[in-house]
């Protein structure tokens, strides 16, 4: 069951920001920090891999009660028995990934215009992945900077939860929820600190002052 | 419905050997040559290419009753209604691509082993391929050649069909069958000929005769 209000501190995984670190180690560091949900995305690793590691991360989220989201793959998600499934525009049509899943996964979808977004919702999404609102150094295929104002035009746009990503850290966190969006997706800020479950915690807390 | 005679001559698509030719186009040649089985293999394309390329071959394969495997990928044999899944070593585990597709998707898997063949037919797998029978430069993971030996080996070491695959060509397709192989897969000889169709049309005959 989809509930909005777990996309409010959004830990998705990314190997490079690790820097070699041990994924386990790490998301198990960002959920002791209080992040609310976590995207596992591996566009590198091999389909065995992935499904591994998928079993692994899920083996922890589960027992934290922490909803975890594949990234792209439907296949690595029915394997798993993940809760979610994140979209780009680039990843299978959400139609189809609808009609693969039935109801029981939710699915988030990258948009950055309504248009976009009311898209992806008629084709079955449950939240959309707005961004990046601040530069990132974080993924190659971020596109570009969208700004504050574009987010809260989203978010305001469309009935279902909204979650900002790209560029997001303590500092700038309240903002993306004052713009209207249910919460932050972050990935340098906490895969990219020394310190994951500090880095999660001072996230969680800006947050939680902000809701 | 899985009908092993038509895993007698399997083409399997490789970007690379097509060395920027169109690939529907290539497909087509294959198809009218007499390419009995058609495999669809994109390891660099997005999800969301593989799709929209899958959808199309599809049309293709099934307007000429051939069927269309996809390699790897699980999610995009469901999205385009695939006849079939062929799985590697590194790819889903042979149980789990069983699980999600049910009974109606025909499943084949690499193996170069009575033992590891036997567990993949254990797991749901309906033909093996093995191979390297031959040396080969199509695919930077096709491991160490086994020889026409080992390829008999497991042939008549299952129940299943299996089919040679790595380096097989009009010249040595015979021994092949005569291995025991339900038939042979083919990437370079047929993909990378200049002459597609009349590639595909040698190999048929050679194979037509021995069968």
């Amino acid at each position: 069951m989809f509930d909005p209000s777990e996309l409010l501190l959004y830990a998705c995984t990314d190997r490079g920001v690790l820097a070699g670190r041990d994924l386990l180690q790490a998301v198990r560091q960002a959920i002791a920090g209080g992040a609310t949900m976590l995207q596992l995305r591996e566009k590198e690793a091999s389909s065995r891999e992935f499904f591994q590691l998928g079993v692994a991360v899920h083996e922890l989220t589960a027992a934290h009660g922490v909803p975890l989201v594949i990234n792209d793959r439907v296949d690595i998600a029915q394997a798993i028995g993940a809760e979610g499934l994140h979209l780009g525009q680039s990843d299978l049509p959400v139609a189809v990934a609808r009609r693969i899943l039935g109801p029981d996964v939710f699915i988030g979808v990258s948009a950055n215009t309504v248009a976009l977004a009311q898209q992806a919702l008629d084709e079955g999404a449950d939240y959309i992945g707005t961004g990046p609102v601040f530069a990132t150094g974080s993924t190659t295929d971020a596109g570009a900077v969208i700004g504050l104002e574009a987010l809260a035009e989203v978010a305001k746009g469309i009935s279902a939860p909204v979650v900002g990503i790209g560029g997001i850290n303590a500092e700038n966190a309240a903002s993306i929820l004052r713009a209207g969006a249910a919460g932050v997706a972050l990935i340098a800020d906490i895969f990219g600190a020394a310190d994951i479950e500090a880095a999660a915690a001072k996230l969680r807390d800006v947050l939680e002052l902000k809701k």
